[in-house]
């Protein structure tokens, strides 16, 4: 294991990255040259203007301004001063709520990192337990962090109540912290929805598995159903088109067209040179009955009409007419509104047995790179390289930063199959789809990177020895393990933590690739445009990656303290940059108003019962019988804890009560009582290919029977109307707006 | 453990006690005096007139037709010829549905036993595996039941396959079996939910926690609530009263009103001698503002109205404002209508710790009973007992019979424990409070009858081996005593079975009860109307033990097939009793339209599961490796069908579908156009003192101002209309009818 000074000089290597990373952040965000990499949501907004097309020549690229280099890390305050009102109309919800996991973060730990220096670090520092380990256990490694740790103190010793105690101090903390927060969440939500504006997704019910009837298309199906069934709400509903292939042309007239436009600014000729192959596929698709899929999106005449088809059954075959809220339009994922029930159930089940081998397969490279952590292991192992090991600095290199940059390529791999499994299984909303992925990948590391380093790290080490055990000395090997690992799980913090979040600030890859494009690829200024990408923030993978922080913070902050101060600095630097990016950089692609709070609430509650039980085991190794019984009670308390916030609050991030609905709605009835809204919803929820690009217009709710010459004139008539800003819409969902 | 012999001696024993009750219940229910014992059903429905009032002295008690007494068998024939239809108009479906659970155990152990008879016995008997094993572990007792069981094949065994094909067979057909019935009770109940009679409860919904108010009364802010959020399907409510102690006073005034109406009877005078104080209480809780609790009725304009509220969130509070479908008015639990959140809460957390010290600390006298179960054990423990043991039928007894009996003792005690701790945890309704209290005996069975004989019957002989032993031995050592426990579960079977269900018929409690009652305290007419116990089916306890026998035939149709015969038997022998009591005597408090499926649904699929985990772990004490690989996706696809029926049934048994309620609506308001839907439920919910005895009308919605003189007028004007019918409801929900 490290010792102390190998933890130093770790702290310092990463320290010094970090620190090097801000000044390439601080040098390279002050040239205009880069400011579309580093200010792109404003650009995006309209407010900021391109640097590069006034001033100098030499100006347009480098700033000469000596001044604003000395002032290089004043993008932190600045960061700090929007308030947060200002901060949600700027980013969204989403966004603001996303950094106050930061902030809780820091509320949660902050307090029993100062509580258990005063009072744990003592009590375990003159426990002395520390000689007597050492001859005792010849085979399990100690350093000197153990010392500040639980292991110092002798088994069966009466300090084991001071932890015990801790533990109650820390759960009810983390419980009111948690209790407020999602207070708090729930009112910012609350208002939030309260002063929206009007949505089509207010109105709108995504209506599912439409049985299929001999006399009449899916359509007029679902408007008989819904004008006999809701007959003083129904308004208007779309149909859902198979757009796919479409789509897949789209995407490549789009490229087609750019170089047209390119061609078009360098000749001023050759106006009508485009591909018209699209229109044929999409008269088929119109046209063609098979692609229509057996679902809806249902609009209602009030936000109380929707808010009821939302929340009620409305067939007795629970599995046809499903009704659920519609996604924000931006917020649909298109490609699986049309899976039926047997097989949405055949896919979640093939995608739970490979989610189970994707999370336990992992687990042999990730040990393999825990015995390589361990370098008195690799001595063992590998004898003969012993001499370049014991190299002091080579030896610190190894220990310190090696195994945290494997695991990291191995993580890198990861999100883009969990996000496809996510896909597979079938949900409706890129939010949703999110989210789930972000449940997956917490499992993930929950399994591999925590507990495959607490106990396959040493079990790899002592299964052997376990399978000749009596079961009485299982849990308290396991036990020993858990303190052992404080050394590696620093490190993993500073490496993965603090300069994963210095890299987040830099954009390196952004940043190459927008001068790549800007230097090759770029012909016209909307090209331009596209290369600025802005990004978004990455919910399922941030998300379980703070989530394991929490783990370690909570785990640790009773056995091992001195990983605390490393946890809050984590919190506190990711919360400042992650602040400024959402200011700066990233732009979301859809606002779902921060229904992902449950989830943190619960993750963060599954941390909480795990450091527990963790705990307890430690406890049972220390012969400390009585003092165990205190601690049972602590995760039931827990668990009921959480069952109680999940019926306080849950359901104002589900459903949307109907009190509120009847207050908007009356409330736009006496504002606005001549609201035309089923020309407001009519184009909503048209699949955007079919609104994307100038050409394409809005199509009609097909009936079989309508295809006589005269449409063609409608069309025409339509089409005026529907250009313009809903491209924009469009190019975000379908993420074309990089080239 | 027992030999083939013991349990032919124990077979005997248990069919003679059952043969015996049927030729006493054969006897007894010919009697003209004991027809209100065996035939209340029908007295109830006011069909059938007590024979003691007709013909001779002698025959008003005793029947002397020698014919009848031939055919003391025909009760089973008239019980299987009621077709289904009218079994459900005669005794409501709740009846009609629980004896199907019984058919459903023929359905499916029939197939499995004659499947497992024909490959699995002679594929175990031939296994030659007994001699070995004997010698192997002379410390294990064994019999020669063991012969026809798994243990008879030799570790390793390719004729493991067999009974891992038998698994996948067996799980096949029941899953099948299970799908098929769960369709034909959802099809059952939505037949009955469409062509059910008008009823307060589709109109109703029960509102709970409403929020307090500084200027209006509870009345007042239920009434502006729903009149504001629900404008166009609200229609009028019923506040509930904290009538507790004016209950009690009710119940003892009915007592003091039997004695008046006797001395009535008697002397023809003194009409006007009842006792008046309660009139003061009623005037108390209708004017007290703290008797009325926090909880309303709200009755809507339709059914659709109602479907919409009750499952709809109706505050951004989702502590505030809760909505439920009411229950059916005798289905109410009054006592738990007003439990605020928090409270509701605790209280639930209290009684899962309760549950759990319940299930757990009967561990121990269990565990005592199960080594006098071992009759070498007693001989191991106290050897000066060997010599009156080893008398064969004293040693026949011992084996046979009184370790059931034992167990039947302490399970007597239970089901009021478990119900006031369901009481406690505050379900609004008769019907919840059953089934809940049914889950909870249910795991109480699963641990301490049916685990705690397997392994800590064992555990308790072996515990000190297996703190010695490793790992790997602890599983081996828990499979072989599954088989090993075969004979004591088919004693249990016929004990508690065969026995059990052959009492249920004689009805020996409420015979001697009826007597007694007749002979010392009937009175009047109405006292020999109240003597008459019809009871009811005891869901909270009979539904718990039908499971353990499915368990039981679950875990041993692969292991132990003999065992599966006397599961038949049971079942069979069941479904014929409990029709045959449904038919004359049960007679149901309330009708919840087969809502408990679901539960008997799931509980089956544990049990199954549970059946596969446990073959699993015996596999693996078989050196069958390559074959237990076989057997892991089998317990993965079950709990994927679990959630498979969960999806596609479930709901139809939660929730009304908005299509449902619109056609009844619509049908409704085309034959009945004039219907004063206000007038009919006014009443509906009213608290049932103030409308049981003759005495009391029904209160008014009580707003606090209205206390003039004129009120007195009113009152009588509505009393006259109240009385007759309403009484029996009344009775019912407090349970009066009981002197």
């Amino acid at each position: 294991m490290a010792t102390l000074s190998d933890i130093a000089v770790s702290a310092a290597i990463n320290s010094l990255s970090a620190i090097l990373f801000l000044v390439a952040f601080a040098i390279l965000r002050l040239q205009p040259i880069n400011d579309r990499v580093y200010f792109p949501k404003w650009y995006l907004k309209g407010i900021r203007d391109s640097p590069t097309s006034s001033g100098t020549y030499v100006k347009k690229f480098v700033n000469l301004d000596v001044k604003m280099y000395l002032k290089f890390l004043n993008w932190m305050p600045a960061a700090l001063r929007m308030p947060e009102p200002e901060l949600i109309e700027h980013a969204g919800l989403d966004s603001a709520v996303y950094i106050r996991i930061y902030l809780l973060g820091l509320k949660i730990f902050c307090p029993i990192a100062l509580l258990s220096f005063a009072v744990l670090v003592p009590v375990n520092y003159t426990g002395e337990n520390f000689e007597e380990m050492k001859t005792n256990m010849k085979d399990l490694t100690y350093s000197d962090i153990d010392k500040l740790s639980i292991s110092n103190v002798a088994p069966g010793s009466s300090r084991l109540y001071a932890h015990i105690a801790m533990a109650y101090v820390f759960t009810c903390w983390t419980c009111y912290t948690l209790y407020n927060e999602y207070m708090i969440v729930a009112k910012m939500r609350l208002h939030f929805i309260a002063n929206e504006r009007r949505r089509p997704d207010q109105f709108t019910v995504l209506v599912r598995n439409v049985p299929p009837d001999a006399d009449e298309s899916v359509s007029e199906h679902v408007e008989h159903f819904f004008c006999v069934n809701h007959p003083d709400h129904y308004l208007t509903h779309q149909v859902v088109y198979n757009a796919n292939t479409l789509a897949d042309m789209v995407l490549e007239k789009k490229g087609l067209q750019n170089w047209l436009t390119y061609y078009t600014n360098k000749y001023e000729r050759h106006p009508n040179k485009r591909p018209t192959t699209k229109e044929a596929e999409r008269e088929r698709v119109l046209n063609d009955p098979n692609a229509i899929m057996a679902s809806a999106f249902v609009s209602f005449r009030s936000r109380w009409g929707a808010a009821v088809c939302a929340q009620t059954d409305q067939s007795h075959n629970p599995t046809k007419w499903l009704t659920q809220w519609a996604p924000e339009p931006r917020d649909v994922y298109w490609d699986n509104l049309a899976i039926p029930y047997v097989e949405l159930n055949l896919r979640r089940l093939l995608m739970a047995v490979a989610l189970f081998g994707l999370t336990f397969c992992f687990m042999v490279p990730i040990a393999f790179v825990q015995t390589l952590a361990n370098i008195e292991g690799i001595q063992k192992v590998f004898p003969f390289l012993r001499p370049l090991i014991e190299m002091g600095s080579v030896k610190s290199v190894i220990q310190g930063y090696l195994p945290g940059i494997i695991l990291k390529i191995f993580l890198i791999l990861l999100p883009t199959i969990i996000m496809t499994m996510s896909k597979i299984e079938g949900w409706t909303a890129l939010s949703a789809l999110e989210t789930r992925s972000a449940g997956k990948y917490y499992l993930f590391l929950l399994v591999n990177v925590f507990l495959g380093s607490i106990i396959t790290g040493t079990a790899l080490q002592q299964l052997k020895e376990f399978m000749n055990q009596s079961p009485t000395e299982i849990p308290k090997t396991v036990g020993v393990a858990i303190p052992m690992k404080a050394t590696f799980f620093i490190t993993y913090v500073m490496v993965d933590g603090w300069s994963g979040v210095a890299a987040e600030i830099l954009r390196l890859v952004p940043l190459i690739v927008f001068h790549l494009k800007n230097t090759f690829l770029v012909k016209t200024e909307k090209d331009r445009e596209e290369a600025m990408d802005a990004g978004s923030l990455t919910w399922a993978v941030s998300e379980p990656r703070i989530q394991l922080y929490f783990l370690l913070g909570l785990v640790y902050s009773t056995v091992t303290p001195i990983l605390l101060p490393f946890i809050v600095i984590f919190f506190a630097f990711a919360y400042l940059v992650f602040r400024h990016q959402i200011i700066n950089v990233y732009d979301q692609k859809y606002e779902s108003g921060a229904t992902f709070w449950p989830d943190v609430h619960r993750q963060i509650i599954i941390g909480l019962m795990i450091s527990q039980f963790l705990f307890l085991g430690l406890l049972n190794t220390k012969k400390a019988t009585n003092a165990t019984y205190f601690l049972v009670p602590l995760p039931i308390l827990t668990f009921w804890f959480f069952r109680f916030c999940k019926g306080r609050f849950e359901s104002q991030f589900r459903r949307f009560p109907l009190e509120d609905a009847m207050k908007k709605d009356t409330l736009e009835r006496a504002t606005e009582p001549n609201l035309n809204l089923k020309l407001y919803l009519q184009d909503a929820y048209v699949h955007p290919v079919f609104k994307g690009s100038m050409e394409f217009e809005r199509p009609r709710v097909v009936d079989e029977e309508e295809n006589s010459p005269l449409v063609a004139t409608k069309r025409s008539i339509r089409r005026r109307g529907n250009q313009g800003n809903q491209d924009d819409n469009a190019e975000d969902i379908m993420g074309i707006s990089a080239v």
